[in-house]
């Protein structure tokens, strides 16, 4: 647990940087921002408009209390941001003006207290504003990542991360992962086996992460196989990028009829309630975490941190300077006052509620699967090599099992993994007849179409699938399992019908 | 002037999207959104959280009508957005929820509409919201240059522009400019010249311009000018790229003791008295043109939008999908509620009294110099082959005029350009007489800190020079006139004394 004049120093990681983002020059206006701030300068240097002239005088937001039921009206609070007001420290002036870049102070601050109060970091991290994890990534990609690189990545992971680097001829090298998270046994024969001359590709330097409820397998990867990655990683000089908007909504086995009821707890028992973040053991610098309030306040926002090493956050500011600047202004001041009503238990309680409201819902959809079919073990069912549950239906002839689907159930995030068996399926049987490249693919989006037309809408799993290049894309050239396909349901949008 | 029924077709530009940009891979969840709009449709498949659990239940803006004067605030309209509200059409929770990438509909509707009524494009073109000219910008060079291309600008451009591309290899072809601005001759000539053989180098495809009010220059480009620039750029198969955040702030020619009051004028005549834009003489698809809220507005809100050819939108929005997904939600409310408030034409008599806030502050500036020193035509002056005025002081003994300065009044925008003449002074000949490189940024720099510390800070002009590669940064390789440096007064933010 580091306080903060107990922290570790960084391990030197710049050589980690790539040549364009070494190359980019710090802003030549810093130095005048110096002299700006000296008492009785006339400033004809910055290019600011007057903010006289800016049309919006004050900004009111009213904003549930922490522990409300959603919708209830009657608690709201007023959030109130006026222009050179009482208020003082909120004056809502600043967040109509340029920025410099990083954000906020007071917003970086409390971004560093929660970190702080969230995960302890054991080295020295620095902070900085960025406008959503999308863009975060963007910039971690435009950091590290030279064309042609290899990142790696779980086997089924967020398909936009990947559409940002396919063009820069990047590609996935996959690792697998079971019911614990992506294997550290998997990661480390990858890049032991790694032969330099062979691929002539250098070795990979940057594994991407979804650690707690994976989108879209929704798996959280476990304390002890944390601390096993993190291990592979020192050893092989691997940056880690934890890409976590899941973070909170960590939720308890599904238990069928689990209690309805919400019960708080302190703040305390919330947070070591949850499994620590590969930033809590990072004691290196080599982590980069990518904080986003698009899941916990609202997507809208457009706007999270990220916390990571300065000789990264230094670099991550240049190329905020040129590409986005600061986030959203308005997205700033009501986060802040945000903040400012509830505090940091304020919020830590909101996401308690979150938790439970999004757990609740997770039940909901696996009590569903077990009310529509015969959910058994996996070890007990027809395809006994699987993970967690399958869902079947018995032949009405000879009893027998047949399944349908295996998933696991889901301990975070939003997300439900299905693997959908086809062996034996008619249909599926005659496109396999057919000189089909991929029939487990046409089969699927066969059967993705059939469902949409019963007013059942799933996200294919090939959305998933870890970009190897344009010639691994089918079922057998990824080296997947046959007569299978997968799809994700989402049980974070749909109502309890 | 185009109506939207009879606009030309964009000739086929496609081969000016770079190889990255055109391996872009369209977004798959495209087609399920189609699916999730209809009726009864049970979606499993979005990630979008659940807009219950939002914490924003009602967002409200006190604005200033469009003609007020500043900080008067008796007469503040409220902008009131609530959720599933019977506002019904602005509704708040469509800004908390994640966006398509393209922006909000409305929203690009009002973009449309509003620059039909300013510039009239005789081509089809289409709209899409950006988070701010930055990171518009940003986007045109990823989506236009390769690697070590050249980039056409004016021999002084806006900084970080530049910086954007300097870490790629890219180098600036600047070309010169008059009080016209970039001359369409000098453009001509470079393209003409240009010897892919010799310079090893691909002809320039991209002209980046700030043709209103130009930071730092102030220069705006003439109608006549823009025609032979647009006639050259057809010729040479040029993009422009339109960077005019300072467009609505054009002002009438400096006069001494000009009329203090402000006298609307209708919207027609208002936006005639405009000098027409690139893109209101775009007849074959080839101006991307950048506009912004910030100057407008205000800065904070990083929101405005681009009006290109179909052709490079569609990629910008595939590059919006995985760099940055839509602006903040609570920009667009904002802003699409003060349109609502206001009506275009509201706003554009907003601009006419921010034009004549800004050309009120632009007088100040001009006037101080005419107070503070003997300000005479350039003709007429110790350096008569300059351009614009110049502010001398007369030596007590000979009384003969000496150049302190020569500057351009401007007509737009918030910046006067001026040029320092060294000749002379002894600081400086006794730097010549030393074995510096730059004698003249020697001296610039200790000229500077000398007016800082008299706590007047002007910007130094070294920070404009085009970018032409690390061996081109000093005067002499720059070939730039010696014994002078450039210097940028802003007139936007000071106060009168």
């Amino acid at each position: 647990m580091g306080s903060l004049d107990s922290k570790l120093g960084p391990v030197d990681l710049s050589h980690h940087i790539n040549v364009k983002s070494k190359s980019r020059h710090p802003s030549p206006l810093k130095d005048i921002i110096r002299y700006m701030r000296q008492d009785g300068m006339i400033s004809l240097a910055g290019g600011l408009p007057h903010p006289s002239l800016f049309p919006l005088e004050r900004a009111r937001f009213d904003c549930l209390p922490p522990m409300s039921e959603p919708s209830v009206e009657s608690s709201l609070a007023t959030l109130d941001l006026g222009r050179n007001s009482n208020s003082g420290n909120l004056d809502l002036t600043q967040f109509l003006q340029y920025g410099s870049g990083a954000g906020n102070q007071k917003l970086i601050d409390l971004a560093r207290e929660l970190t702080e109060r969230m995960h302890a970091p054991p080295c020295e991290h620095e902070y900085l504003l960025h406008p959503g994890n999308t863009n975060a990534w963007s910039k971690v990609v435009g950091l590290l990542c030279e064309d042609d690189d290899f990142v790696i990545v779980d086997d089924y992971t967020y398909p936009s991360a990947q559409a940002l680097w396919i063009p820069l001829g990047i590609k996935a090298t996959p690792v697998s992962a079971d019911e614990e998270g992506m294997s550290a046994k998997g990661l480390r024969k990858m890049l032991e086996n790694w032969d330099e001359g062979i691929t002539r590709q250098k070795r990979p330097r940057l594994l991407y992460l979804v650690p707690v409820g994976s989108n879209p397998t929704g798996v959280t990867i476990s304390a002890q196989r944390r601390r096993e990655l993190y291990a592979v990683c020192v050893e092989f000089d691997i940056i880690i990028v934890e890409d976590d908007p899941y973070y909170c909504l960590q939720y308890p086995k599904f238990t069928p009829n689990a209690d309805p009821t919400f019960q708080a707890v302190s703040s305390e028992d919330f947070v070591s309630s949850l499994v620590p973040s590969f930033l809590s053991m990072d004691t290196q610098g080599r982590v980069i975490r990518l904080e986003s309030f698009s899941k916990t306040l609202f997507p809208g926002l457009r706007l999270g941190y990220f916390v990571a090493n300065s000789v990264f956050t230094e670099r991550l500011l240049r190329v905020t300077e040129v590409e986005t600047q600061d986030p959203a202004g308005l997205s700033q001041a009501f986060t802040l006052a945000l903040f400012d009503n509830w505090g940091i238990d304020g919020y830590l309680k909101w996401l308690q509620s979150l938790q439970f409201q999004y757990k609740t819902r997770r039940d909901w959809l696996i009590s569903a699967f077990n009310n529509c079919f015969e959910v058994v073990p996996a070890k007990k069912s027809p395809v006994p090599d699987t993970q967690g549950h399958v869902a079947c239906v018995r032949e009405t002839a000879s009893q027998r099992l047949l399944p349908v689907f295996s998933f696991v159930e889901p301990e975070a995030g939003m997300f439900v993994w299905s693997k959908f068996y086809f062996n034996g399926v008619p249909r599926f049987t005659e496109l396999q007849g057919q000189s089909i490249e991929d029939p487990e693919q046409a089969f699927a989006a066969e059967l993705w179409e059939a469902m949409a037309a019963k007013l059942v809408l799933l996200t294919p799993g090939s959305y998933y699938h870890a970009w190897q290049g344009p010639d691994k894309t089918s079922t057998t050239s990824r080296g997947a399992d046959p007569q299978s396909a997968y799809f994700r349901f989402s049980f974070a949008s749909p109502s309890k019908c």
